[in-house]
């Protein structure tokens, strides 16, 4: 008897694999019973410890041996192409084969960008698959599509990255008629390099998107949109001065707070105010980030992901498949077609 | 006799214009003897405001009317074009005849990016003239260049960029054999968009820079060089994520630390070692962002520019020329031309 749906989680990408991997996948299957995981990596390093759960529910979970690993700084396409026996060529063939329906890594960008388009395959229509990460913004969440692999792209892929970026706000995050903006330099139109003067009519015309004109950088992290379109180099570029912006600041914090009697007093006294706002601005509740437009989902969790953002990102593949998103993208991109 | 040095200010950019503008150059005034300034904006008005100083240095100082206003949404090209009487065309002009050696505005970017180029011209062998902002870092500081109007810049462009950056660092700055990275989206060198691939061969062989690779934009808060150079599009990405993302963290810190009677009380006792550590990171102490490779020297001081900014901006520019920069630029480039 198969459950209502099967994930295949990598048990050997990230910092904190497999143990957070493990403890992740063990709540969701705690609280999820339609829920069942396949286990990508070495098989009895992972059942043992997936094993010393005493109440792990182990007949949701299997396991697909793989005893190659795909380091962080490998060139993805030879990586790919050579590490047959590795977990993220294992997971992906996985999903390809109809065999699970989602697969979760915090490993190699690079190789699950390339991975996912290689073996799972994009669904019919689709030229480029974004990855697709969601920001904490000061109104919720932002979705920035694409920061993938997909440098260089053409003013016709961010429009599908438009249409796919509002299926996936509206049916997964639950927000209505999500408003979509393009990254640029400037809100006028006339600002902007050729890829973004190309790009802006197309959006205007497309229908079946709430488009909203041009959105500079600095509004980001205000939610200047529910959906914000960029070619994957931009993206990339946004997505990490973001992360890095935050990570150094939050270091001055710490140092500040830490640097004598006096502040430490006064740290812990404005603690709890100061963990609740920042609470608001923790992504990892959200799960991780989908690589949209293929033939079954593909996501990637940070390299930082512990067991709660792995947690989530079961979950959210679980809202993904039960709101049928590719069906959906699909039926967007055939009727556009026509 | 004229002084040793004179700089036009646009009394009339930015958003605290001309009363922040009229005090920084009150300072700098009692500062440095050997400085001149020349007020492009509506003269009648500047005049009694500078004059109420009771002890202003009214003999090194001057007037350039001018009657227009060129607003910050205002399409650049076509503002140039046709507000003869602005202050930015006048001041520029001013810079282009020999009767200035530098112009500082903290008034519309796009129109001090054109004006620089299409009045005060670029050196020669120079093609893109770059703007160059200071970021600040843990380390101190990064010049990112190009932050400008140069979009869909080539691979030549982005090396003059790294060449005029590495002089600037290097005799503005004081910071010895600067390092000069290549913002890309990962530090091995398959990563990247194509600009970035053909650029690197370019920066590896370039003789008079410390080329240290590809640098990651979540590094760029961390001082990952002290030169980074990139198209114009993405670094006003990067740059404006940065201080989008930091004006919006610093929001939450101080919603945070106002919430309660306890987290105002905690912030009170923590509040010197916070402002200690963050005066850091205040890049006003460095002036404003230069716009390279003209002859002359044009500056773009930030929107929000009050006295010490506009005060450090024309230190700078002091600097700047009595280092004969656009000397030591010309130098360099034309010897790469034999």
């Amino acid at each position: 008897m198969r459950a209502d749906l099967s994930i295949v989680l990598d048990a050997c990408g990230g910092d904190n694999a497999p143990d957070e991997i493990i403890k992740g996948a063990y709540e969701a299957l705690k609280k999820k019973e339609n829920l069942r995981i396949i286990f990508a990596g070495p098989e009895d390093e992972i059942k043992a410890k997936v094993e010393s759960y005493a109440d792990m529910p182990t007949e949701r979970v299997s396991y697909c041996n793989a005893t190659e690993q795909i380091e962080m700084a490998e060139p993805p396409v030879k990586a790919i192409r050579h590490k047959k026996d590795s977990s993220i060529v294992k997971g992906l063939t996985l999903v390809k084969e109809g065999e699970a329906d989602a697969f979760i890594s915090a490993g190699s960008t690079g190789a699950i960008l390339v991975g996912g388009q290689l073996i799972v395959g994009k669904l019919k229509g689709i030229k480029r698959a974004p990855l697709a990460p969601l920001v904490p913004t000061t109104k919720g969440v932002t979705l920035l599509i694409d920061c993938g692999a997909n440098v260089d792209a053409r003013p016709e892929h961010l429009v599908s990255f438009a249409q796919m970026g509002s299926i996936y706000m509206e049916h997964v995050l639950k927000k209505k008629n999500p408003t979509v903006g393009l990254l640029s330099i400037g809100t006028e139109e006339e600002k902007g390099n050729a890829l973004v003067k190309d790009t802006l009519p197309l959006l205007k015309e497309c229908k079946g998107i709430n488009f909203i004109g041009p959105v500079e950088a600095r509004d980001l992290p205000f939610g200047a949109a529910d959906v914000i379109v960029t070619e994957a180099f931009a993206g990339n570029i946004a997505l990490k001065t973001y992360e890095g912006t935050a990570k150094m600041l939050m270091g001055v914090l710490k140092d500040s707070l830490t640097e004598n009697l006096r502040s430490k007093l006064g740290a812990a006294m404005a603690l709890p105010s100061l963990k609740k706002h920042l609470r608001a601005f923790d992504a990892s509740r959200y799960g991780g980030a989908p690589l949209l437009g293929l033939r079954g989902l593909v996501v990637k969790a940070h390299g930082s992901s512990t067991a709660v953002e792995i947690k989530n990102a079961i979950l959210q593949c679980m809202v993904f498949s039960k709101e049928d998103i590719n069906g959906k993208i699909a039926a967007e991109l055939n009727s556009e077609e026509q």
